[in-house]
Formats: C-alpha cells, sequence, structure tokens
C-alpha cells in the first residue's frame, strides 16, 4: 500500500469519529425527542456503535499503525494527533472486555437505583450497588495506573483532563481553600448590611423565555446554520462541532436558571463550534478537556454575562420579554440577584463563591473512596463532616447530601475536580482577553460578543488538543491554571 | 462455541439492525431537525455507518454459517427468518463494493443535477448523467440476473418486493388498461354534468392545521408514546417499529394535501408499528416490501379516510379546527374535493383513477431502458407519446413531464410499480376486511378505527415477511394479488 502508515492512521480515526458522530445524535435524540417506547431499541442500538467504536479502536493492527505512523516525518500538528490518538488507544486498551462490560453494567444498575433512592432518601438501598461499582471503578484505576504509571485517581482523572494530576489540584484547591471561607464570610456580612435581592414573580410563559433565549443566542453569536436550541429533562450540550445540539428547561415560575442555562450551553458550544476546522473528526481536533470545557462555558455564564456591563444590556431585555416593570425587574435588583452569595446544600445550585466548597469536599470524598480509605457505608458521615466544616451547614438528609449527584453512581470518579479548574481557567481568560482587547468589554455592554470571540477562537477554541491545558492557558495568559485570577474576579465583584 | 449457528446468525442480524435503526435516526434528522450546515458531517456519519452495516451483512464467514444455521433444527418462523436473511445477503453479495460505490457516487450526482436540471427545464444537461447512471444500473441488473436466474428487470423489482416479477406485472397491468381509460372517461362524463367542487380557499394557519393532524393521529391510533409527527419538505415514514418518524409539510393555501398526507403517513406508520414483536431486529421481522407497505398507507388514505362515512366524520372536525363555514366545507363538497378525477401531468397529485396511467408509463418506459431498448437521450419523446396514449395529454415540457420524479435520478429502477400493486392491495384488503368485520366501516364513520385495526393487525402487519406478499394476501383476502376488487372500488366510489 503507497498511503503513508500516517494517512491511515487518520483515515480510521476519521471513520471512528463519524461513528462517534452518529452515537451523538442518538444521545441527543434520547434526550431531546424521542418518545418514551422508543428507549429499548435506542440503547440496542447505542450499545452496538458502542461496542463497534471500542472495536475500531483497538483493533488488533493498530499498535503497529501507530509505531509506524511515528515513523513518518509529520508536521507538529500531525505529531500531537498522533499522541492523541495514542491517548485515546492507551485509554481504550487498558482495560480488558469483561471489565469494561462490567461496568456498563453496573453503572447502569447504579445509575437506575440511584434514581429510586434519591427519590426515597434511602441511601441504604443504594450504598450496596454503589460500592459493587466503586469497586469495579477501583479495578480500573488500579490497572490503568499500573500501565500508566499513574497513581489511581489520576489515571481516572486523566480520561477527563488528560495530563490532569492530583498533585496540582491539592496545591490548587489548599490556595482557595486558605483565602476563600475568609472571602466568602466578607461577601455574605456585605450582602447582609445591603438591601435583600427582590423576588422576581412569575410565571414566566414558556413561550417568551423561548424567544429570549433565541434573543440571547444571537447575541452570543450561536450559529444556527450549524446548531439548534432544544428542550430536555437535564440541559447538556450534545452534537458534533458542525452541528451543535444544546438544550435548556423552562420553568414558569423562574426564568433566570433558564437563561443562564441557556448562557452556560452556548459557551460550551462555541468552544466546539471553534475547533480547527482542518481537524474535523481527528483526535488532536476534539476538545482539550473538561477543565477547558468547563472554562468556556463558565467564561460566557459567569465572567461575561455576569458583569454588571451586560446585566445592563439584559435588564432592557427580560423587562420587554416579559412585559414586567417596577424595581424587582430593574438593573440593579436584577443584578443582586445574580451575584446573590448564600451557602446551600446542591452544588448545582450553588453561586460562584460557594461552589468550589462543593467540589473540594468531592475531590476529597472520592480521592479517599479510590484508594479505598473510605467505604460507601461512610460516605453520609463524612459528607455531613465535610459539608460543615467547608460550608458551615448540615444536610437533613441523604437525599440532598451524599446522593445529589449523578456522578458516582453513573461510574464517574475523577469529574468533579475539572469544575472549578474550569472555574478558575474562566477567570484567568477572561481577565487576560480584556486586557489584551479594550473592545470586548464596551462590546459586551453592547451584546456585541465579537470582539470577544475573535479573541477566545485563536487563543483557545482553534488550538483543539494540539497541546496540554496548561501550554494553552499560558499562551493565552501568560501562566499556567492558578487560582490568583479567579481571586481577584470574585474580590471585584462581591468586595469592591 | 456451544450456541447454535442459527443462534449466532440471530445475534449478527441484531445488531445489523441496530446500526441499521441508527441510519434511519440519521436520516430522519436529517431531513427534520438538522441544520443546513451539519449536512457534511452527517454524510460522513451515514456513509461510513452504511459501510460498516454493508460489511456486516456480507461478513466473510456469512455464508458458512447461514449454511450450518439451514443444518439446524429450525421452527418456521426461524426457517422464514433463515430465507430473508439469505435473501438480504444475496442482494448484498451479489455486487462487488466498486460497483456498489461507482453507483453510490452517480447517483448522488445525477440526484443534484436532477435538481437543478429540473428546476430550469433543462433536460439536455441531467441526460448524460442519467445515461452514465443508468449503464451502472444496468450493470447491477444483469450481474444480479445472472446469479439469481431472473431477467434484469426483475433482479432489480425484487430489492423493492421480494417475489415480484414483470410477467405477473404484466397480466395486471393489462387489466388495468383493459378497463381504466374507459371507466375514467365514464367518471370525467358523469362530474362533469354534476356540480364542481368549490373551492377551499385559504389560508389556513399552520397551528390550525398541525391541531387538525394531532386530532387525525389520534383517531387513526397512532401511537405517539411509539412515534412522532414532525415537519419535512419531502414527507416520509423513517425510524423503527418502536419509534416510527412520520413528517408531513403544510402549505397554508391548501390542508387538504397534508392531511391526506398525514393520513398516508400513518397508514406506513402502523405497518411498521405492528410488525411481530418477537422477530424485532431479524430480517423476518422486516416489513414484506414495498407493495403491502404502500398498500397500508393507500388503504388508510384512498380506501378508509375518503370513503363518505369517514368524510362525514371529518368535515366538522375541519370547519371547528379553521372556524368556518358554508358549503365549500360541507360535507357533500368535501367529498367532491376528494373525489374529483381529472387527468393531469403530476403523478403525485393524481387521483386514484388516474394514477394506475401514471405508474404504468413509468414502467414501460424503466423495463426499456433496463432491456437497452431505451435511451435516456430519447425518453422525453417516449413519455410524450406515452402521456399522449395513456392519459389524453402532452406534457409541455420535461420540467413537468420525464424530469418530475426523484426515482431515476436517484437510481431506484423496478419501484414504481409498487405504487399501483399496492393501490389494488389495499383495494382487496379493505374489501376483505369490511367483509369479515362489519363493524369496521361503521367504526370509521364514527372516527373509531380500533376495528379495522383489529383486522389488519393478525392478518397484515404481524406477518412480517414470513410469507410471501401473495401468501399474505391470499390468506387475508382468499386470493393472490389482483385487479378486480381495486375495479370494484372505483366503480362503487366514482360511478355508483
Amino acid at each position: 500500500m503507497s498511503t503513508s502508515a500516517y494517512a491511515r492512521l487518520e483515515d480510521r480515526f476519521r471513520r471512528l469519529s463519524a461513528v462517534q458522530g452518529a452515537l451523538a445524535v442518538l444521545h441527543w435524540d434520547s434526550a431531546a425527542v424521542m418518545p418514551a417506547g422508543g428507549a429499548e431499541t435506542r440503547g440496542e442500538q447505542i450499545a452496538t456503535l458502542t461496542v463497534i467504536a471500542h472495536d475500531m479502536l483497538t483493533a488488533p493492527e493498530m499498535a503497529d499503525l501507530m509505531d509506524m505512523a511515528a515513523a513518518d516525518e509529520l508536521e507538529p500538528w500531525q505529531a500531537a494527533n498522533l499522541a492523541e490518538a495514542r491517548r485515546q488507544w492507551r485509554h481504550a486498551t487498558a482495560i480488558g472486555p469483561d471489565l469494561v462490560e462490567a461496568i456498563a453494567r453496573q453503572s447502569h444498575e447504579t445509575e437506575l437505583a440511584w434514581r429510586t433512592a434519591r427519590a426515597a432518601n434511602d441511601f441504604a438501598s443504594l450504598a450496596p450497588r454503589l460500592q459493587a461499582l466503586l469497586d469495579l471503578v477501583r479495578q480500573v484505576a488500579t490497572t490503568k495506573a499500573d500501565i500508566f504509571g499513574l497513581s489511581p485517581y489520576d489515571a481516572l482523572l486523566d480520561e477527563y483532563e488528560p495530563g490532569g494530576r492530583s498533585a496540582t489540584i491539592d496545591v490548587l484547591f489548599a490556595e482557595l481553600g486558605d483565602f476563600l471561607p475568609e472571602l466568602r464570610g466578607r461577601v455574605i456580612e456585605r450582602q447582609a448590611a445591603l438591601p435583600p435581592a427582590l423576588a422576581l414573580d412569575g410565571p414566566f410563559a414558556v413561550e417568551d423565555q423561548r424567544r429570549l433565549a433565541d434573543r440571547i443566542l444571537d447575541v452570543l453569536q450561536f450559529d444556527r446554520n450549524h446548531g439548534r436550541l432544544d428542550v430536555s429533562h437535564h440541559p447538556f450540550t450534545g452534537g458534533v462541532p458542525d452541528d451543535v445540539r444544546i438544550t435548556t428547561r423552562y420553568a414558569t415560575s423562574d426564568f433566570t436558571r433558564s437563561l443562564m442555562g441557556v448562557v452556560h450551553e452556548t459557551g460550551h458550544a462555541q468552544y466546539e463550534r471553534g475547533l480547527p476546522v482542518a481537524w474535523r473528526g481527528q483526535p488532536v481536533g476534539n476538545a482539550r478537556g473538561m477543565t477547558l470545557h468547563e472554562s468556556q462555558s463558565l467564561l460566557f455564564e459567569m465572567q461575561a454575562c455576569r458583569t454588571p456591563e451586560f446585566i445592563r444590556f439584559l435588564a432592557p431585555l427580560i423587562r420587554e420579554t416579559f412585559g414586567r416593570d417596577g424595581e424587582a425587574f430593574g438593573e440593579a435588583n436584577l443584578r443582586r440577584v445574580y451575584h446573590r452569595v448564600s451557602p446551600g446544600l446542591i452544588r448545582v445550585d450553588a453561586d460562584e463563591v460557594c461552589y468550589p466548597s462543593h467540589v473540594i469536599l468531592r475531590y476529597r470524598l472520592e480521592r479517599a473512596m479510590i484508594a479505598d480509605e473510605l467505604r460507601v457505608a461512610d460516605l453520609p458521615g463524612a459528607w455531613a463532616e465535610g459539608m460543615q466544616s467547608l460550608l458551615g451547614i448540615t444536610p437533613p438528609d441523604d437525599a440532598d447530601g451524599c446522593m445529589q449527584d449523578i456522578h458516582w453512581p453513573g461510574g464517574s470518579f475523577g469529574y468533579f475536580p475539572t469544575y472549578t479548574l474550569g472555574a478558575m481557567a474562566a477567570a484567568q481568560l477572561f481577565a487576560a482577553a480584556t486586557a489584551a482587547d479594550d473592545a470586548i468589554l464596551p462590546g459586551i455592554a453592547e451584546g456585541d460578543f465579537k470582539p470577544l470571540l475573535a479573541w477566545l477562537r485563536p487563543n483557545v477554541h482553534e488550538k483543539g488538543s494540539s497541546r496540554t491545558t496548561d501550554d494553552i492557558l499560558t499562551e493565552a495568559t501568560g501562566l499556567p491554571l492558578g487560582t490568583a485570577a479567579f481571586r481577584r474576579h470574585l474580590e471585584r465583584r462581591y468586595l469592591d
């Protein structure tokens, strides 16, 4: 065959990406439009394509092909592509098919049990299944740890955040721990002395919320020729870079969550959309990892769209959309609503000051579980203790305590830290962007996001997976991931 | 391996069906919801899964596996399943991958050229590409003809209508040719003497049409837990039996086409939905062929839902939905609208009396083309001549003449006859159903389709592909496919 080994490798990954793209459509369809009765057949379609994709990636000839490709003369992006291909392949081949299947089965069962158990606040019924799942995940972790020369926890983390290491996270989270409690205390004290945020009383018709979301999508430069907004129970960003599907969920009692949810998913969508066009379908063309992905959603949601500048732009749109007036719908009160800081039980409802504490708790606990230093049966106690020490509150039950998240019952250990790493990266990138181009903030004030995107495209999105998260951050901001920008952001927004 | 060869074969076809089901979702998505910019990636997803499905079906070990399965002890349904598996395999392996790819490429190119050429009424620009495509299709036809021991045309027909033979169609179409022209003349003469149908003047809001469609879906027992209705440019039925996706298209100037279109697609959907549950994902669990498929859509559209009984039920729903009144929206005029007979240029707009002549013309021409007795360059002349002799009209141009259909530019030769065979089967089945259960027509008069479905399920749908089209018709109606019931239907509806 005259085609180079590298070219043949690209061809295989192009086909793999097509299958993965088909899977993304099937997942979106299941969540957004599929009638309930289609679930069983859909499950078979997804399982079959997942096995096909896994077989394509782990085909016996892949190892030789990658070795031969490494001997080809490669441009830097091709070399990076090969490195990413190899990374995917190493993760896929590390674990035998029996363990892969056992994990898939046990996490499916545990997730179902979790739905029931959470609704009934019945941790005892979840615990044995979650322990069984944890035992399997620990097998994966230790097997990969041996092969990759990493700690078991890092071997899991590496799936979500390639190159991410707990030694680095420990340092960063320790820094957060040093200043966050005191900062939070000062913010709460300060807000207590100010007039409280007035409630935004509904109802807010779904049709109106939809119109507002459409308007905001246009403002955020969401490209409707390459994407859609739909409704699903759990909001998410799916699809492929040239056809990004985002979803939201409307509650007539509260428009703010859906609105900022749409902004959040649009941040994810813009990252996908901006990935390097020349590398579509190749490993190096993918998003770098969950830290940068979350940084893009949070850069839109928490940084750009909760600035006083944007809230000033947003306030009249809200009043106009819902035909509402009065003090509650004025700019000052909307800012108070969007900047309210208050410790609570639930991570997904947390403000950006309290959010890291939720993540730090989970990070500590999942590391202890993976190290077999914490058994599932002891989770509720450890959770209550952690909540008390980190946020000063004690959950009244397990439903709103250690059973609130889907991650562990779904088999995801090592994912949680990326939320807060993403929040830190968002602050760092937004600070660098607004410093580099002083048209960005005035643009946001007028609902013009072109300057912001013009900076994000070359500095983040178009780099794909061509270098590490820290390299991308260093090139874009002058520094690897750190806590300084995040701290400055919080101090400026909440204490100035 | 302790599993029987037959069981392993079933397992392979189950996975093949999952891939085909995924393809059905991708096709539906492309037509109903995909943003235009997603087309290129989608094309790659579809091409990749199509190759995967083809590879699964033509895997080298399949021949031996089927031979071994034939030696297993099989129940009748299992034997039928094996026979269907073998039929699919024979079609898939008959043609080499080079020819398959050449056809895919040329038909894609010709279909694109057709869109432009039809819009510009420029047959000359289409002709060379269509001839190139025809040459490839003829290669397929002659290759399969040699292997299957069939004529080249029958080898193509067999893809759409398994077991269908032109010798049989010739006899049936000759019978139609014997009575249809005279019958049509009498109907036209009779309608000319009656008051003409009053125009149903719009506009008819899309939202209203959607509500009416929803109402009719309920009436026709469309199961929303296992299906959806959406909008697409070309209406179709897609998805899988447990998740059937039908589409329609609304024009504010005319609600009748969309309404009967929804009824038509619901007939297709009910067939898919009623296929034998125990045989989901297996070849024998598929619909028998295009004749029976079209019979089900036409049984709903032309038989049940254009009966005076149903129009009486429908008329007040129409008036209520659109808030309209007056003679035009009365039952008598709606019947005249839905029973109007008038020869026209366009097949898809034809009434059921004229429709067979359109099909007979295409059948004659495509047989001549496959036999190399008619060159594409000579198609316009042959078309005009045929239209004149069959329907007494001459097309003013090729756009509304030989370029009106997508079938040939899309590479489908041998498909057209199934439309009229389906119309005949529909008449035969509806006559048998209403004779077997005298609750069916009174049910239809009250918008209750349960009795009709209760007959169709065991007599048609649940037979899947377990026997031939003629066997299914004979068991259900006492006779193989014939013209008598269709003739009686037309005479009763249009001349009594």
